[in-house]
């Protein structure tokens, strides 16, 4: 986070006021945000949290920030109005927690973050804790303009990982080597994260496949999903290849594909629940079910996480928000052949749907 | 987990036994068991978690392994006691959990892992959830021949990395481009995680700064923190150098973290409190207290994760176990001058500790 610090201090301060805010107009006395990405968004500080306690008490008498000791000289860009607590070695952090919380009664959580030890020593304080995610998640949801250009920012990066990538594939490469050629090289333009996951041939039937010691052979499908993390924001796309002419299996699969992607796209509109982008893709990739299986739902929201609410599957009744990024990403699935992906990071907007990637969704016939 | 795939799959057939009858023994009805690396140690996979459920249910009647649909072409190694739930983007998993469980009324789980969500949906069915990360700790505490010999074949990466960082270290280099040379080299070596963590003069007074645009100045002590995982376990090592001739601090520094490593190495004796191993560091390094300040404990123990109980803090009153391998990894730090860590893997055994790893601990002069 080099760029517009000045800006971003001003966005940590704003945030801040904002969830204070929220916290009292849900009746929380407290909120407790504890995750990464939750603090990072904050406090401009992304914590490596392993075993010990991060935290940020939001509250509207005195809102605070919890570290270890370990830490404390990474957090002088938070907002002042967050008093700075440190805790040593002999501490889990929980008295120091507790004393920020003071006399809160109800204390909201995030309840898909905070683990069941911590819970229940605030329990044992008497501390009644609520589910409350989606209080930070309100505000997370909708991205401002400098947040969206970070994600497009990270797709571009992405985009050239792509090209990169299927320009090294050709028969007899090794699946984790290419995977971690690509990796070095997205961390090489400055990605603080990246996942590549690429995957030759019946490999690629398992969509959270490990990349292995198998090497690509002409006929092989090659689904490409590369992620990276650029200045604290994700982008996340998926394109596929074929090394040597595309079989009939995978120049189908490809084009049901295609069509599902283009019609969740197209159902990413303001207020519609998020259930129907999953509905848009899922009814395509189920009717061509000779070639396989639909074994996920539409995508996700992407930003300071990779993976962040709404989830696109059948149970999401939640309306879709103006200023989301959500990945639009069907797959479809054939066990002993191979797995085709196309996915794209989409922007909510009531104009409709804004792609923040370039890249063509072909099917890439590689050394072609 | 290529290799010894046959006695690694008869290892977790006899672990998920051992773990069955000590969960009879914890008056338990049932462990669910959810952390990426427990799972992996009872199946040998290693879920991709995001925000789907994975678990293993063990239990004196039926156990399961439960993951969402998109995964179950990954458990085909697992023992074959386990029953196979899988559960399809429909679901959130836990109407599967609660079914896998069955009337089990107390149910142990990792309490430092299980989200406060799942913990409060298991509350709701009725199960009465008790934490028991300590009953499948204390199976995985203990590594046997063949996971030691996976830690140490991972230090030796490591080693191999921090002499190549060393070598591609000299003024002008940038402290993050480095950190992503390094990672990407770990992994084409074959490294499945790596996190190194090499941070340059002022930056090093920060034990978990994050690596930034700085250049290598003359005069800079240079902290070089790398882990590499292999074949599932991870191995964890720090060094030191200086571009040029060390000053004067950084010698005096170096000196007094080298006997505080000396010392509590020679301190983690079986049946020890784990905590002594982390005072015979601290009171070495804060009796050099105008070198700088004493931010950490004395290290962690290693394997299938990077960072996994015990602790050795002061509040640790555990006795250490044989077959544990910990890190032993002192620091002092002075704000706006630099840092210095010695890190090493050592096995906790009854004849004294063995040292993983050869790689000398000496103060490196950069380009000498």
């Amino acid at each position: 986070m080099v760029s517009g610090k000045v800006s971003d201090r001003h966005s940590y301060e704003q945030r801040l006021d904002h969830l204070v805010e929220r916290t009292g107009e849900r009746g929380l006395d407290a909120l407790l945000v504890t995750s990464d990405e939750s603090i990072a968004y904050l406090t401009g500080f992304r914590p490596v949290q392993l075993e010990r306690f991060f935290g940020v008490v939001v509250a509207p008498g005195q809102s605070a920030v919890i570290v270890p000791a370990l830490d404390r000289g990474q957090i002088d860009e938070a907002p002042p109005q967050l008093i700075r607590i440190s805790y040593g070695a002999e501490s889990d952090g929980m008295p120091e927690l507790a004393e920020a919380l003071a006399d809160a009664r109800t204390v909201g959580v995030e309840e898909d973050h905070l683990i069941y030890a911590r819970a229940r020593a605030l329990g044992e304080r008497g501390f009644e804790l609520a589910p409350a995610g989606s209080v930070v998640m309100g505000l997370r949801i909708a991205k401002d303009a400098a947040e969206i250009e970070r994600i497009r920012a990270a797709c571009e990066l992405v985009e050239a990982g792509l090209r990169r990538a299927f320009e090294w594939l050709s028969p007899g490469v090794v699946e984790h080597a290419l995977n971690a050629r690509v990796e070095g090289w997205l961390r090489e333009q400055g990605a603080s994260g990246a996942h590549p996951l690429i995957l030759f041939g019946e490999n690629a039937a398992n969509p959270h496949a490990d990349p292995g010691p198998r090497e690509l052979r002409e006929g092989d499908v090659v689904c490409a999903d590369l992620s990276a993390c650029l200045d604290g924001y994700w982008g996340d796309l998926t394109r596929c290849a074929t090394a040597g002419p595309a079989s009939d299996w995978a120049t189908r699969a490809w084009q049901v594909v295609l069509d599902a992607q283009r019609a969740a796209i197209a159902a990413a509109q303001p207020g519609v629940p998020a259930r129907d982008v999953d509905h848009a893709q899922r009814q395509i990739v189920e009717a061509a079910n000779g070639l396989g299986a639909c074994l996920h739902g539409a995508g996700h929201a992407v930003g300071l996480s990779i993976h962040e609410p709404p989830f696109l599957v059948p149970r999401a009744d939640e309306p879709l928000v103006e200023g989301s990024v959500l990945t639009i990403e069907p797959g479809i699935y054939k066990r002993g052949v191979g797995g085709i992906r196309l996915e794209d990071d989409v922007v909510v907007r009531p104009g409709g749907p804004k792609v923040l990637s370039t890249l063509p969704l072909e099917l890439v016939q590689l050394g072609a």
